[in-house]
């Protein structure tokens, strides 16, 4: 910023930590970093419960402004690999960047040379060990934009959490989205529909003609257009407050289920196409591994400990792994 | 093509194959598709005796013309997965296609609403299970395009064959480099230093900072403002002509070597890098993926059979992994 603009909303933040802490009067910035750091850590614990096993923890800070802590979770006994990630981060948008985000945000001023932004988010994936146990992710994230005054220029809220099982047990699939319906439902009786929707056109695989699993909620670029930011602030701590109940029977009831070497092996061969997933189509990804200086190892805990690629594998007729294939190619209405 | 135009140049293709074969005095097409499928199965056999078993050999045939043979066997005893594939594909190409070639290919005219082409490359990988043996990676394309009457437009010829060790012995990165710096040589003494370089750029994962492997040729593009046609096919077949007697002496030494649970696992965790290159950064897998129709298991057993992904390994200092690393992220001239 030139010498006559304001603090930064880097400066502004610490600033304002240091004299006031944390409120409910604080700016949404400094309230979404509280909100997903303190569920950051509720979710680890819980996971350090069914796991038997401590989580790693990386604490890393940004040379601009903000940072993150990664807590990783390798080799357990339930968990072959579960990463649990916060991140906070200050930068500057070129205009090139600008003039993409207009396309979704009209308030977004086109004729600024750069705009100061912050992002905030959570993103957790859990790959477990056992094949009847489900993979699941999640993410939650807050963007807002500043002026070179430091004044407001857009914000919004995107996330969601989805399920991918290597074999599917109908009642994990309809209690995972009975969680998130509930939480969608006590906020706009139309998000549910449209977020289910939107995940299974997200998390797709189009090279294969498979969605990544049997699908959750997924929204982007909520903002203003839609409700008022206490509003959708409100929303999102609730979908992420009902991440614990919608996985952890899941995963209790699947982790010591007996198991054969194929039915390990068709796990391994599931894993693959996560991997494809988040290689090849995911957009966070992608953004996070073009960013110079992001941290990869962070980015890239998402990806499972090992994964199997197979010439022309094709399941036996009427098996459970053909089912889930023709859930996949065609995805289904779970509540 | 409207009806006043001749034949398309696939309909061209067929008759003079049904007519007079193909000899020296064949289109460059038909020359180019005899020679990758004749050195198909050259290599083929030379590598079912290295290893004792079968290629699974499946044909497949492309609507709009030409088809391809994809050879991979899986699970052997000396490769996990090693696959050889050629494509011979024609079809028509959409004005913004165009308009992205015209950057390399002046003799384009920006002009016309769509053109005709074909593409025709043999395509190879091999993956040894012995961490000790490298993998290797080598393809050879000839591309042509013509306008809507059959005439000549632009060609061009690219390819290249590089090493992947995850364990480096010195003596087979040179042998393998001063094989083809040989190839290069006796066709132009500029080839090699340009294409050695343009390799190490190529297979660079940008987002680790490291090469994929220890390098070898790459080029692209290569067309009239290099060389006459003949001199780049002979340059081309030279090439590929190197590639047994590049790579069978160093598997040969390697495949049966002792090695460690931890040698294994380092190789997964290569296998993983290897991996990464071929999702995110490989402009060929890029394009294949989102090409509808394409064959995607042909595609994609270039990839290992099985990966790892481990959240911050590092190497111990002065190790052989160290060493490796520090290779791949400073390239070294070979030979």
């Amino acid at each position: 910023p030139a010498l006559l603009d304001g603090p930064t909303i880097a400066e502004q933040d610490n600033l304002a930590k240091r004299e006031s802490g944390v409120t409910d009067n604080s700016s949404m910035r400094l309230r979404m970093e509280a909100f997903i750091k303190e569920h950051q850590q509720l979710i680890v614990q819980a996971l350090e419960k069914v796991d038997g096993n401590k989580f790693k923890v990386d604490s890393w800070q940004r040379p601009a402004g903000g940072g993150g802590i990664t807590c990783v979770l390798q080799d357990g006994s339930v968990f072959e690999k579960a990463g649990v990630n916060t991140s906070v981060v200050y930068g500057t948008l070129p205009r090139a960047a600008i003039a993409k985000m207009r396309a979704d945000h009209k308030a977004l001023d086109p004729d600024v040379d750069s705009l100061q932004f912050f992002a905030a988010g959570l993103s957790l994936v859990l790959h477990p060990k056992n094949p009847m146990a489900p993979t699941v992710h999640l993410n939650y994230r807050y963007f807002e934009t500043a002026q070179p005054d430091g004044s407001p220029a857009a914000w919004w809220f995107g996330g969601g959490s989805d399920l991918t099982p290597s074999y599917l047990f109908d009642e994990d699939a309809i209690h995972f989205h009975r969680h998130l319906k509930e939480a969608c439902d006590a906020h706009d009786k139309g998000y549910y529909p449209r977020f289910k929707r939107w995940c299974d056109d997200y998390f797709n695989n189009r090279h294969r003609g498979e969605s990544r699993g049997v699908g959750g909620i997924f929204f982007d670029d909520l903002d203003s257009a839609d409700k008022d930011r206490e509003q959708l602030f409100a929303f999102v701590r609730d979908c992420l407050g009902t991440f614990l109940p919608s996985y952890l029977p899941i995963i209790n009831r699947r982790k010591d289920m007996p198991f054969t070497e194929d039915e390990k092996l068709w796990q391994q061969l599931r894993r693959g196409r996560y991997v494809e997933f988040n290689l090849v189509h995911d957009r966070g990804t992608a953004f996070g591994l073009n960013t110079p200086g992001s941290r990869v190892e962070s980015i890239l805990m998402s990806l499972p400990l090992t994964a199997r690629w197979q010439y022309m594998h094709e399941p036996a007729k009427g098996s459970r792994e053909e089912r889930l294939l023709s859930v996949l190619r065609q995805p289904k209405e779970w509540v």
